[in-house]
């Protein structure tokens, strides 16, 4: 029976705003990657999320940021490496206090945005999101892309690293993302993600925008909330899974 | 011999803005009151005053403030109690992470600016924050001014309060400080300010502003460094303690 | 036939996060307080719906705020006269610059949230708010509570002051908002409230909590579209209003 | 008699932190460009720095920034032209309403920091400056780099370009400026400076790094305040510049 983590981005509001429905949500994953404040999360909406995090039993993680609320950390920002190293620790440590006062901790890294995607190439940048981690606790793996040159800073410095696949995104034959630019690059039929999904983590296998079939090492799969339609491809993620004999378990 | 602790507020620049002479300060003083990014403190700023601190022996404090950059902390914010606790408990993570990367951590907490005077009087503000260090870690002392609703509820909540007193600044008859707006409520000359600490720390008696001498319950003693002369009279402050045989130590 | 201009809160989203219905709303209403990214409203999302008020023949005025992107403007802050002075011009010249990009202009000024309820009563707040009103543009009228400490303060300085009366808000028998955290301070029912405000605008008369008939001087009512039941309030209230024959239109 | 404006940045604190000696640079420039809020200056302080530059005659210029306090607008953002437009307007418009009340007005546009140096190259940036600008007032010159990708967008949209020299940096053989990461790049000599930018200023003509003469078309000379020898450089230029015959006098 294979096992898999699901994890979502969640505590993605800030003060009056709220963005996406973490309660459902918190109904589906076994990962929450919780903002810590840079491109979105007020502490006191980060806290009540940790303690309905705490009390379903889902995985708190830090999702780290750019520093930048008015472009939810979308935006590249040539950050000096040195300046990225202490912003990073600064947002780790002040969800693991907020972690830990909802009964919880931090169990993993997981960079947001325009960080995310940078760092699949940005090797200073990377090597910046990694010696952060491992300032911080290196014993905190480290969730993101396969193939990565955070994955490979990372692993230099001991991390672990988890491999994620996008329920909703499609794939080039190298295996990258197709850019949302690019016609195809996001799926919408729930039926369809979730056995995409079901084919990926059974199989390890994913058929790309071409049609070719690449292989993807899959430790967690990513799924969305921040629409009424994310959250419906979500729990058909976690049902067809679950249907298919899938054990949906946090990573660490 | 007499014991006394001498601290100062650190790491208050944000970005390109320096405030103060932090590496003259670390010279002086056992107790930095480092800043957590809400009124000043940008996270590499933070980093490498802690650094700083951790080699030369000097102990670290989280002061702790209202969201407040554009007016240093120094301006009353009608914050609900339960965003206050999160914003503190958010804080005091944050420089425990950035303290433990720089090799040291989070010995005490001590409130900034506005919210400082504010937890005089203000019991709810007061509460959320004893509660929130509580939170975070109970064995935390609070750094504070004796007799406040503050050190009543940090007290309650089981914490350790220390007591300070203020180098430079008057003191009503009944132990209040004077208001910065009243004549003669904060003292300029090295040498008087220095000849009045040794008198607090020997004594535990301090001549307020109208003569009459009142008893101060002192642990620490607050200094400034943020003008060449603020750090003059910490420097007086220092001698004149260690001239009147007086040990300078962290009480934590 | 009375003539009566509605007014709402609107472009109240910052960057990726949303709040309310402007579109609806501005199908509804004949005046729109803009924020102006103090305590909301990011530039592009300020410029979009200038856009969409202009084409559509609503007046723009400019919703001022204490600096609290965190506390959406809800908090009192203890700002220097000569602080927010300078905040307020700083943000009234920002909408100026958006809404004639948009092809239009800022109309009037209606403080925001706790700078609204403050300066009811707090003098030297209200004349700081005046005071910038006048530095930009002393024929800039200014939207707010008749009695208020704020519109004696407008009226010393030659400002055109607009009362405003409040369609879902329980009024206290000396003309004053009961609070929102008394029972029976928020009416709900569409009807209800619509109905009120057409007794309002066609008789300046309301009945208080207690039962009394109080006068309102009203020229603008105020209407929130910030929830799916509040934009079918403010419907209702137009509605009304149009069937018993008052026209609706801006005070300026 | 040749005639040269001498622009400087000011107004470059926020809330308590201060940059650089306004009062010094107001004695030395014709021209101020005062920060909008984005990289650097609280209202309150640009408020000042108007009023002061009214007082002595320094033309006004909008300094206009990425939204990056943290970074002082110092750091390449990826952000959409649209987004970038909108935040420009705002900027301007708020330092318009600030420099009226001032008893000024706002005279140029220049852009800061990373983005001046973006949009040397970066045409979809630059156009974004450029329609700013053109949507505020189309009658307000640019204050920039000849030869940029910023001035192309600017002259297309009917703006005054006005091309600038830098006293202290290092110009290579095609004109652009040396990396300040390159050594050679900032000339420290008030003395070599100032003799330098007089021979700009009569022949039109520079020494490159290489040692080539290059031509630079030049209106305006930028000098820096931001530090004790800054201002020095500064008014060894002017002192230069008045000895070999130069009228100092705004470009507008």
């Amino acid at each position: 029976m294979p096992v898999i983590d699901l994890n979502a981005d969640l505590g993605e509001g800030f003060g009056v705003w709220r963005l996406g429905d973490d309660d459902a949500m918190l109904g589906i994953v076994s990962s929450a990657n919780v903002a810590c404040g840079f491109h979105a999360g007020d502490p006191a909406g980060l806290l009540q999320v940790c303690r309905s995090a705490a009390e379903r039993g889902v995985r708190i993680g830090a999702q780290v940021s750019y520093r930048d609320l008015a472009g939810f950390g979308r935006r590249f920002i040539d950050v000096a490496a040195e300046d990225l190293v202490a912003d990073l620790v600064y947002q780790i440590g002040a969800l693991q206090a907020i972690a830990r006062a909802a009964g919880s901790s931090v169990s993993y890294v997981k960079p947001h945005g325009a960080l995310y995607n940078t760092i699949v190439d940005h090797a200073e940048q990377g090597a910046a999101v990694a010696e952060a981690v491992r300032m911080v606790d290196a014993k905190l793996p480290v969730l993101g892309m396969a193939g990565s040159a955070f994955f490979d800073e990372a692993s230099r410095r001991g991390l672990r690293t988890v491999a994620e696949a996008f329920a909703d995104r499609a794939y080039d034959p190298t295996g990258r993302l197709v850019s949302r630019r690019e016609p195809g690059a996001v799926l919408h039929d729930p039926a369809t993600v979730a056995q995409r999904v079901v084919t990926m983590v059974t199989t390890g296998q994913v058929t790309a925008i071409d049609g070719t079939q690449i292989s993807v090492g899959v430790e967690s799969v990513c799924v969305h909330g921040d629409s009424p339609g994310a959250v419906q491809i979500a729990a058909a993620v976690r049902d067809h899974l679950k249907t298919a004999g899938a054990e949906i378990r946090a990573f660490c």
